[in-house]
Formats: structure tokens, C-alpha cells, sequence
């Protein structure tokens, strides 16, 4: 059986990524691919107690690597537990965030280093990539606003001021630009169906075969 | 100020690690040295967090590499909040556990590799070592009955078979030959005030300052 595909939706918060991807996986399943959907941190039972401990507390409860090395166990036992195994039964997977999301906010955002990250990263999951990660970009302060008034808990990223904001933007997309087979930056900004046009568009794009198949 | 050092308490289970650990710190203090005693995983609040994670549930709960990624954010947390300020205080600090044990449970017995598991440690504590460390060894079936008399819960680890507790001793073992100016290994058998005086006697040796002072 031909394996899965695994796409990952990345970018900072209030730009839209749990609603589109849910508007994505309606769209895969339509055109008759089945279709699991997941977010980071979280996704199974182990990683979704970690999550617990990595979002509770004040911001400095943990060093930025505690936080990173506490993000890749609950990433891994995601990937073992889930993502890995849905793959294999070739069910394509959307996950809300992935590791992008810990070189950025960890590795550029909180001033870790993206060498250290990355060091991390190999370590831990060897060669496994995406097959296509659709990064959402907007400005922050718009950005934002939405996170203000969409009337959500407020977890302690988003707490974080401006500034960490603009610097996380710039983070995703340098890691765009390092990775242009793999990552497809996608204006935020806009209305809903446009949004995820400009999805459908990098989808179809990054796997042909679907061409004419989501609407796109 | 002269930094205090740093001590490590490593062997399998039954071995005697946390009543040693406490005569050692008396040991210390009674010689006028100010001494810290903890423990891994837990030391600090964050860390006994993970501690709970890690040791509940059942032993296929967490993978290898999970679980080590856990140890590893416990292990972190307790070296930045705890062991390195006290160190800086001049403080000594005794570990009943540490990185050794990360190396012969995941690394050797659980399969994962010494290998990945030195990676991961190489990213997170770059040359962060003891300056002593102290192997408890001693004959898995004898550990084992003592495991089994001592009362207490049985922790996942101890609840691993036979075959287990000799694959992690001769793993220990080969920690101590890799690194023989850190590690003294210390015969675990026989009576507890035997045991320590081959303890100081190691002591000793590493810290020769402290000859006559800690009754050996």
C-alpha cells in the first residue's frame, strides 16, 4: 500500500491554521483521500499530559531547552503512536504545528540557537520530514488582534509581547527559505475561502495528482 | 569562591545508592563542608513532575527515546535550578543518580543505543560532568532480593526481569571503564559501614584535601 503523506500547517498564533486545516481535511476526505487530523503539542494521551506541563505555569517556569527537550517527548510519542502508524496504512496526516514550530519559537524566538534545535531534532527523529508544511504568514500585530477577540484562553505564548511575535515571523520564514521543496508560505490575511484557495493552490502543487480533484 | 563539586550515586536498583548517599552527606558536613543531597529524576518541582510521568503507567507506555527526552528535561531543569546555584555557592552537591543511568537504562538495556543517547546528552549539556561518580555494583540477584525485602513499591524498573538487571550491570560497568578518571566503582556488597569506607576511600582519592578529615 502506498504510504500516506504528511503535511504539517506552521506560523504564528491568529492566523488561522486549526480552522483551515480543518477546511482542508473536509476537502481531502471529499476527494475520496482519507484523512487524519492532528495538532502539537498534543495528538495522543502521552503527549497530551506533557502539553499539560509544557502550557501550565509562568513563562519561565522552564529553560527554553527543558522546553524543547519536553516538546520533542511529546512529539515522538506522537509520531510513534499516531502519525507513523496512519502513514503506513496510507492515511494522509494534517498536524497543527510540527518541529518547525520548536525551531522557531525555541530556536529564534526564545534565543536557544537554531543550531542547538536542530542538533535536538537529528537526534531525536533522524530523517523524518513532512511532505509538505504549508506556513501561514501574517503580521503580528494583526495577528494579534484576532488572538484578542476570538474570545480563547489566552495560553502564555500568546502572552508573549510584540516584538517575540515579529521575531518568530521572521523565524518561519527563514526556515521557508532553507526549505523550498518541502515549505509553501501562504498569505493569512484575507477571507476564509481565499485562504484556503492559496492552500488548495501549494497543495496541488506540491502533489499533481490531486489536481482537479479539492476544488483547486 | 571556590566552586563546590559535584558527586554521582550510580548503579542498578538494591544496591544501597539512597542510604549511602545520606552517610555520605553527613560525612561531608561532619568534615565542614556544606553538602546538597538529591535525587533523579525529580531534585526540583518541575522535575518531579516529569519524575511522575516517566515512572506511572505501564513499562510500554513511553518509548526509549521518549522516555529519555523526558529524563533529559528533568535532568536539565534540575541542573539549571538546583545543582549548578549551589555549586556556585561553593556548595557540594550528591546526586543519588544522573546522567550514567540515562546511558546504561536507555542507552544499553532498553536498546535505544549509547549511541543516540550520547548525542542527545552532547545537545543539552554540552561538558556539564561530575567530578565523581561513585558505581554501585553488585550481583543482579542479589540486588533483586534486597529490592524485593525493602518494602517499598516497586517502581516500573524494578519490576523488569533478571536478564534486564545484567544487561544494566554490565552497561554501568562500561560506563566506568570509558571514563576512569570520573568513575570509581565500589564493591555494594556487604555491610553498610563497609560500604562507606570504600565510598570515603574513593572520596578520598578523587578529593586528596579531604584525606583525614571524613574518617578515612
Amino acid at each position: 500500500m502506498e504510504l500516506g503523506k504528511f503535511i504539517t500547517f506552521e506560523g504564528g498564533e491568529g492566523a488561522g491554521k486549526t480552522t483551515q486545516a480543518k477546511l482542508l481535511a473536509e476537502a481531502l476526505e471529499k476527494a475520496g483521500v482519507e484523512t487524519l487530523l492532528t495538532r502539537e503539542p498534543g495528538g495522543t494521551f502521552g503527549a497530551e499530559a506533557i502539553r499539560d506541563l509544557v502550557l501550565e505555569g509562568t513563562s519561565d517556569r522552564w529553560s527554553g531547552m527543558t522546553e524543547l527537550l519536553l516538546m520533542y517527548a511529546a512529539r515522538l510519542d506522537h509520531v510513534e503512536k499516531l502519525i507513523k502508524p496512519a502513514l503506513h496504512r496510507g492515511v494522509w496526516v494534517i498536524s497543527d504545528r510540527f518541529a518547525d514550530s520548536s525551531l522557531a519559537y525555541q530556536g529564534y524566538a526564545r534565543g536557544l540557537g537554531a543550531d542547538r534545535v536542530k542538533a535536538v531534532h537529528e537526534a531525536v527523529m533522524g530523517g523524518f520530514e513532512p511532505d509538505l508544511t504549508i506556513l501561514f504568514d501574517m503580521d503580528p500585530v494583526l495577528a494579534q488582534k484576532r488572538v484578542e477577540t476570538r474570545g480563547e484562553d489566552l495560553t502564555r505564548f500568546d502572552a508573549e509581547g510584540l516584538e517575540f511575535h515579529k521575531t518568530l515571523r521572521s523565524a518561519f520564514l527563514a526556515i521557508a527559505d532553507e526549505n523550498p521543496n518541502r515549505v509553501h508560505t501562504v498569505d493569512a490575511d484575507g477571507a476564509r475561502g481565499n485562504v484556503q484557495n492559496r492552500i488548495l493552490f501549494a497543495l496541488t502543487k506540491q502533489f499533481p495528482d490531486l489536481a482537479g480533484k479539492v476544488g483547486a
